[in-house]
């Protein structure tokens, strides 16, 4: 299961002052303390700011990576920021995302297959929103076949197969659920990743209904998830369920954890 | 999903000296705790008192029954307190547990086919417990094959695939949730039930472990559990699970329970 620390975007307020205030201390040490929570990647994040997203996209991963040693996703769907961002990072970055919408695709394709990158491909057609599980399996099919065709190895794509609320739907959540290892069987070696705040729009109790969503994506084989791994009880949930489902060797990762204090049971 | 109340036990101290001491509104309080946080059955076990369990249990039975009306689990392997506790139970009660260890389940069959009752099919064979899923699946196979054959309908049948601890061997939780969906697929009617707490045995954390077990048992297809449906987190995870699985139309029985201060987010 790989980790992709979603707390570098400016959406969240704190960030979006920092980048604009070129605090590079302070996204240091939230990209740290992600690191040391768990992250496998760090994401950045810089679209709200449109036309200064290309400045501040490539200062974040200059800013991040003198601070820590993992690869970052770079988060964008600016052609020309990913390019800038691109020259600055170090290792093998994912680019998220690409997607079936024509502008986008067709934009993100020259910019994912010049570098070597692990790429999400995000369930969006050209014609909108997918809604069952069938939708979001046809979808990454046809995504995975064009990326495919264009040299994009099957391991590097992950597939996100678009959360969406269950309430606005109550079947959006098994959509997705079933669609993981439905993609994953058609096309072995792909990967799947997914969002999980999406699913409680509009709920109470919302950290409650992400973490079980976690839980229930990973019994279903996702193979990443974008989240806040500070969030104790979230982390908690992902390590019990991986050693529930036997990926613990002798419940080690789980029992280390809970002696170094990350395990939340209350 | 049907809730069955674990509380009144008497491997409980408090339990334990309630039932020595005749004390029938404390036990009246528990059954009514467990029913008002939303079991569907309550749970009697006298076993600890081995001789006396064929005066304790009927008497629970009468005590829990005059407080509550929904029907009981009656918990035991002596034929002869089941016996006495079936005259006196209101409604149709469910019998746990008959296995295939020989002597056991010759001296239950004629118990439970005297009465119009649900029965637990716990999978423990004459040589012993099962291990990989397999060996559940075949000795679940083996008992619904004689409790069919002996007149009971298999919606009457709630099959228990025996937990073990994750912490004695790591695919102890993946053999639980393989066996569920397979002996529910090989025989369509019939139930699968569990307890959750054995789960965890040596680990720290336990109810942390518990309540993930639930939402992986549950997305595998469980019909039942054991538990102590007073633990909001535990509950919590339920309503949030079956929601997002889809099972839970308009998220309203989920929101109804956290305007009524049922669900936990910390």
């Amino acid at each position: 299961m790989l980790i992709v620390g979603e707390k570098i975007n400016t959406s969240i307020k704190k960030i979006s002052q920092a980048v604009e205030s070129g605090d590079s201390a302070f996204i240091a040490q939230v990209a740290q303390q992600q690191v040391a929570a768990g992250a496998d990647f760090v994401d950045v994040n810089a679209g709200t700011f449109v036309e200064k997203e290309v400045d501040y996209l490539p200062w974040l991963v200059k800013t991040v990576q003198s601070s820590i040693d993992i690869p970052l996703c770079l988060d964008s769907a600016n052609p020309e920021a990913l390019i800038k961002a691109l020259e600055f990072h170090k290792g093998e970055p994912m680019v998220n995302s690409i997607s079936l919408e024509e502008e986008r695709f067709h934009s993100l394709l020259p910019v994912i297959t010049a570098h070597s990158c692990k790429v999400v491909a995000l369930c969006m057609a050209q014609t909108g929103m997918p809604t069952a599980a069938d939708d979001r399996v046809s979808v990454a099919s046809e995504l995975i076949e064009r990326l495919t065709s264009a040299g994009i190895a099957l391991e590097a794509i992950y597939v996100d197969p678009l959360v969406q609320p269950v309430a606005v739907d109550v079947g959006m959540g098994s959509a997705v659920l079933q669609a993981i290892p439905t993609i994953m069987e058609r096309f072995p070696g792909v990967n799947t990743i997914c969002g999980l705040s999406n699913i409680s729009y509009g709920l109470p109790a919302r950290r409650l209904v992400n973490r079980n969503f976690l839980t229930l994506a990973i019994a279903h084989g996702l193979s990443a998830a974008i989240l806040d791994p500070t969030e104790k009880h979230l982390m908690s949930n992902l390590l019990a369920t991986q050693m529930l489902l036997g990926q613990d060797e002798y419940c080690s990762d789980y029992i280390k954890a809970y002696q170094g204090g990350s395990i939340e049971d209350n």
